[in-house]
């Protein structure tokens, strides 16, 4: 129930030719306060509804509780859903004996590409493939949670 | 995944006596926006997430969706909730053909006893037992996701 993960920019395309496997998501929110995001998303074949706590000061771990559900029921859950509806494709590669998923974001966060890891410890050490760019896991603009209501096409940098 | 429930006060304690079975239920909210709530709760052994949208005009028809979880996940999820808690114990009437359950509430909200019955059309009828009160469906104060931001013990009549 709780996860570790962090989470990069990717600088390159380089990973769709690796990737394994990959997934359209769509998924919207029915809390997206940071202290308690209820999610709800459909991916594939499947639905869950997600919810997760706040991130610790480290920003890598963070509690999470999931539940498989059907597609009909997810998709009567995203009608009550928040406005702004997240939409991206998931590509899993394989890296060394890692898993990274690469989201690659459609709409209005479209350009948005982010990988994120998986980890068993805040200290475990993973191989950083050559289109891995910035570590962003601390910075909570790039939290699915904040794109739905503030989508990268509105970001002024 | 729709529910149409109504819901009164109760003006007596005669229903102890025909209650068949009680419960201390103890609930909190991840989102109590009435467009959107999503509930924790324990109720004896189990615990359960619960998901409803906004009320229909009439005030009796509410989309609702439900999952059983085990006792662990809902404490932690607990964990997670806005402050607030709720905390009753309710009672199952058998009126009729229906089943009332009545609500006794403890802290913040000790003093208010609520009935609500789940009924499978808006326009079904159903026997008044004598210890039923004003009719509060349309009354949102009602809500527990009301109630747990704004307990009785605060209300100003």
């Amino acid at each position: 129930m709780v996860e570790i993960e962090r989470k990069f920019l990717v600088t390159s395309n380089a990973f769709i030719k690796e990737a394994v496997k990959h997934n359209r998501i769509v998924q919207g929110y029915l809390s997206s306060v940071p202290e308690r995001t209820v999610r709800v998303r459909i991916k594939g074949a499947s639905g869950y509804v997600t919810i997760k706590g706040k991130s610790t000061s480290s920003g890598m771990t963070r509690m999470e509780w999931e539940k498989e559900i059907s597609i009909e029921e997810a998709e009567q859950l995203l009608t009550l859903c928040e406005k702004g509806m997240i939409d991206k494709t998931r590509y899993e590669v394989i890296v060394g004996v890692h898993v990274f998923e690469v989201d690659v974001f459609s709409g209005e966060n479209q350009g948005l590409v982010v990988a994120e890891i998986e980890l068993l410890r805040e200290d475990e050490t993973f191989e950083r493939p050559d289109w891995l760019g910035k570590e962003v896991t601390t910075d909570e603009r790039y939290y699915n949670s904040y794109l739905s209501k503030n989508p990268f096409s509105s970001w002024k940098n």
